[in-house]
């Protein structure tokens, strides 16, 4: 059994996921369709890429993993199909795979053209339904990757905001925000050791400190900020049994500073 | 494998789809399930009519399109199944199904009765559970049509309103706002090509005026409305990188008008 | 075929559902998943407990109902499996089980604590990914409970408010909102027919009176407010073709009156 993973902008309030879905289904009836996510911000490039970064490898092997965060559909932009040793990545060429291709070993990449695998006619807006979802089934057939179009050597790059060090300083910034409103910066549990070594610390963020890393969000006192390595592996700053997001009215590329004694 | 698609106004804050994909799984395990979509606004007949209009035949063929937008749920509104050459369709007598079969040849009508395909016993709200999953279960597993109820001879009509011609003017109206903050008019190409044939044309629109046909939603100024064919395949209202539908502040039923020179 | 059904606080705004499907798949390619709910208020252990009650026994046998809702993740709060007759249930020992399994037999409770069967490593913020996931996939793969940890002889309580006769009326409140605005009493059909019995009745909320049960949601007149048995089987407050709870702008836990000539 073939396993499509979907990841989009398309939210819910449509037919769009279901189209995709439908279409594929029509094409192989057998593939199993898991939703990754839907709820990118429209047009979210970077989102997409964080997270697809922090989730493909939870996936079965051979997974295809359909990206849809388009803005240039109906434009010029490449559709690319690129295989890892374990997993298939279809997506616009746009940077959306730089961060989760960039440390891995591509096998092979295509610029997918031929129309033969694409419903007809492809509207002008609409790619996800008329292109990616055909071609993702065909792929999940068991076609072989030449078939969709021609070898390419390279694709986009994108590179997500990394933390820096300036003087004695570690500067990085919210990335993500997430539903329970933790606040996922961009600095993950080896550069932040590496950093801090054997020293105390100092989280600073939004005229709040925090000095040490916690383990789980249950609360002591009220309205109690915690630093935790949350599910991305990255320093989270949550709010104990509370959303950090709304207690700081904080967003997405704030600062965070840390310093050590 | 039995396809059968889910159109509903149950949203997603509650157990009502779960519920719904628990009864059809508990009579048949292998019926294969997918959303079209669950966020049509309470009992939006016209809007969940657009989208199976504009959506049915991209599924597998003998599809069961399961429609739960129910208005009259508890009282005696009929339930219907239809059959047509390639799908059948399960859903309230209200006139929902009638744009997308009012071109297509019906086969059977049935008024589905026959109590012993419900759930026991049928509560007065949740007919989506208690009668329309196990009925589309049922006829998954391959059970004729007529064992559920009787024929019947037509459905209840209801037309989604069509752009007029008024003088030397189109006069449509946005029939739908997608995630993206589309605006989706009721002009489909043909209709709108008939009017403008080689003519220049201008569309009017909440006081703006597009005199021009894109084919991508990329933008080259800043604010750049658009007119596109979109993935309906009507004239869509949008705003180039954003959301003509907070732009514009637009609505529903809002005119469009489009004049040629 | 397996069924895990999934009810959790994890909203749709994140990859977090996703993934606990891809870890699943990744363990057994075979396992049906079906979501119950995903838009559980975080850390809402009495509402998940409220929807599971009213739910698992829709359910096919032997399906493996999968609750994350897990204020204490990261702390030592124990994860529970349990088996009754009919089903299986994996979820922090929270309490949030207990109204589920408290008129029903348990066959066995396990403590789950092998960690074999957790992903490596369990991070400190997402066991749904980490430990409850792999779990429940092993599970639906057939191994034994007793595999995953010790026996236990009980579980935690918690119960969900009942209605009170006080001297001539009995009072309830609201338990539970839906998605259309219906306010969901905690009064059932058989408590609400022990105390009216043969008798008239008023029902008293937010200022407003309804004297008898209709059975659909149609209006008559404008702003009509209805009292139903609902899905879930309690006295609903109902707006006819509208939202009780915008209407009267109620809330959970808002107290409800009932009295008798």
């Amino acid at each position: 059994m073939s396993t499509i993973s979907l990841l989009t902008d398309f939210g819910d309030k449509d037919n769009f996921t279901g189209l995709v879905k439908a279409v594929i289904a029509k094409i192989n009836a057998c593939a199993k369709i898991i939703d990754l996510c839907h709820k990118i911000q429209p047009q979210a490039i970077d989102q997409a890429a964080f997270l697809l970064k922090h989730s493909f490898a939870y996936f079965p092997k051979k997974t295809i993993h359909l990206v849809v965060v388009d803005p240039g559909v109906g434009s010029k932009r490449k559709i690319i199909l690129v295989k890892t040793k374990d997993y298939f990545f279809l997506a616009p060429d746009n940077g959306i795979l730089w961060p989760t291709l960039k440390k891995q070993k591509i096998e092979k990449i295509i610029a997918v053209t031929n129309s033969d695998f694409f419903l007809n006619p492809v509207s002008d807006t609409f790619a996800g339904r008329d292109a990616f979802a055909p071609v993702a089934a065909h792929l999940s057939l068991g076609i072989e990757m030449q078939k969709f179009g021609k070898k390419m050597s390279k694709i986009k790059k994108m590179n997500l905001p990394r933390p820096r060090k300036i003087e004695e300083e570690l500067i990085g910034k919210i990335l993500y925000t997430d539903h329970f409103g933790n606040l996922i910066t961009n600095i993950d549990k080896n550069t932040f050791f590496n950093f801090t070594k054997n020293y105390s610390f100092k989280i600073h963020f939004s005229g709040k400190m925090i000095d040490k890393i916690s383990h789980n969000y249950l609360k002591k006192n009220k309205n109690t900020l915690k630093a935790i390595f949350g599910s991305f592996g990255n320093v989270e700053i949550a709010l104990a049994e509370g959303s950090a997001e709304k207690f700081l009215s904080a967003k997405k590329d704030a600062v965070v500073r840390i310093t050590r004694r």
